[in-house]
């Protein structure tokens, strides 16, 4: 059976999802029945609802829904004088009433890490799981791990466990984790870089190179597990770390089942391949041109795929004081 | 007299200008009467014009003004059998009519090298100061070029001549030129390594890094020289050179007055006091990203500020077949 294989640009469209023209006209039905999620005393919508969850969702007197406007509003009934406890309180006590009624697939009946919402106003967090219905952004750091040999550059890849909920057997980024609450993302490397590749902290800490970051607006998908079509605004905060040849990746968890060291050809081939988890296929792209592997030259859509791979995302990533969380 | 300093966001609010909403319906008067600038058998505008560009340009007989779908469409009268000659043609002409009769400041009376018009679906290329006038993507490309010594980061910092037409003085990219027609950004490169830092070509070839590109819509402002508020969506590609320490830059043409070899502090401080050209910021900005200098950790707008440096464009940068010019 010959495989369809898959140009930069389209693994990109496979991750970028969401409609460019306007978030509230785009074309067809299903993005005119998107709710904008708002927190109190900031007219910015902090994340997109679709219809369906709004629908669905086990809601408590703590958020006002207005379907002439479209909007879902967190308006805690208690404790208004600390925003930052009575909104991360309210939130938390939504996602407990989902799990308890196991309303959502993607929650897994089951509680999570605490995310932030970043461009708030003030530090709130909400259950990773339950984010992702509120259609809040997402953020990841991703580290990219390569040797120098004589003649070529070769990078490590791990394979995921067959066992995750997500992705399981696809190949990945050498590290990657969520950003939680109250965490950096460069912390996150090197909690996950011993975690999952036994790369030591100061190693991690002395030689790991900040490279920027990627952000794109995804649509889970079904090789993703749980509904589907739900809108996922991601930042992925992009690492490099070149090892001599002698020091190695290995796996320190259950959450990788191998590691290969792989040239760049058998990279490409992989993502052609749609080998890669989605969104880990955009770091390795992200690499190849930082790297001069992907140039104007050898690239028909080079400068497209760099802006796409930067999407201005359409919610603040930043508070209105300039506070970041 | 204490000088104002910028924020790294700031200055890329200096140079990507255009609104986002939407550019066909941004907030005031002065969007609302842009012109599209479409070419034949293409629904695509390849350019964005001013109403005054539109009314005061001495328009041949090839060029069809719809004031009504606010549009100029190239639709050349002869030689309808080559599009690539007879487009090329017609603006060719038009550009000697603007000479000729003295129409507009930006044109400088003389004539100026052939730039593409790259998302076309042919070769048609436009003199580099008439393309301005029609509000087409232009492109740059840009080397960094920098030492590591025992201790720190250094780069080479070109000052501008004080005669150039535009920037006269500023402090500028180590080396940086227009893509012109039929020319690819890294053989611009080569070209001008030697003519403005007298880099030997092989050293160019073999140690530059591509790096990706930067892309934003400029408003052309007082600091340059002509008409203001012309629409300018920029594509800057991005290399590095890490020379040792014994290997210097040095001027060779009369564009640059004199190289300095600053520190990451010294940029950054002659960036907060605007002392760079206004994109050439830019280039410093993405490189400080690139290299960890700013991080996640150290920038409140670091996604904010990638993404800006990486605007998708509301034009098209490869033509609807996949040709790249």
């Amino acid at each position: 059976m010959a495989s369809l294989t898959k140009s930069y640009l389209d693994l990109i469209n496979d991750c970028d999802r969401f409609p460019y023209d306007h978030p509230f006209k785009p074309p067809g039905d299903h993005w005119t029945k998107i709710y904008q999620f708002l927190l109190p005393e900031d007219p910015r919508p902090h994340g997109f609802m679709l219809a369906e969850t709004v629908k669905k969702m086990p809601w408590t007197s703590d958020f006002v829904i207005d379907h002439e406007t479209r909007t879902v509003r967190l308006s805690p009934s208690q404790d208004k004088g600390d925003l930052s406890i009575s909104c991360t309180t309210a939130l938390s006590k939504l996602v407990q009433r989902a799990i308890d009624e196991d309303t959502f697939r993607v929650i897994h009946r089951t509680h999570s890490e605490a995310y932030p919402i970043i461009g708030a106003n003030f530090p709130v967090s909400l259950e990773r799981y339950g984010s992702t219905l509120f259609g809040i952004i997402s953020r990841g750091a991703h580290l990219t791990v390569y040797t120098k040999t004589a003649s070529e550059m070769k990078i490590w890849v791990p394979r995921r466990s067959p066992d995750l909920f997500t992705y399981p057997n696809c190949l990945d980024t050498t590290v990657a984790g969520g950003v939680a609450f109250g965490e950096g993302p460069f912390e996150c490397i090197v909690r996950e870089g011993d975690e999952e590749a036994s790369l030591p902290e100061d190693v991690i800490r002395n030689r790991v190179v900040h490279c920027g970051c990627i952000s794109y607006v995804g649509l889970n998908d079904p090789k993703g597990d749980g509904e589907t079509g739900l809108i996922a605004p991601d930042i992925m905060y992009v690492y490099d770390l070149e090892l001599p040849e002698n020091m190695v990746c290995k796996q320190n968890d259950e959450e990788v089942k191998e590691f290969y060291l792989m040239t760049t050809d058998e990279v490409k081939e992989s993502l052609a391949k749609t080998e890669f988890k989605t969104n880990s296929a955009l770091v390795m792209i992200d690499f190849f041109i930082r790297h001069g592997i992907i140039t104007a030259e050898n690239e028909k859509n080079y400068a497209e795929i760099i802006a796409r791979l930067h999407r201005r995302l359409p919610l603040p990533t930043t508070s209105q004081q300039g506070h970041n969380c």
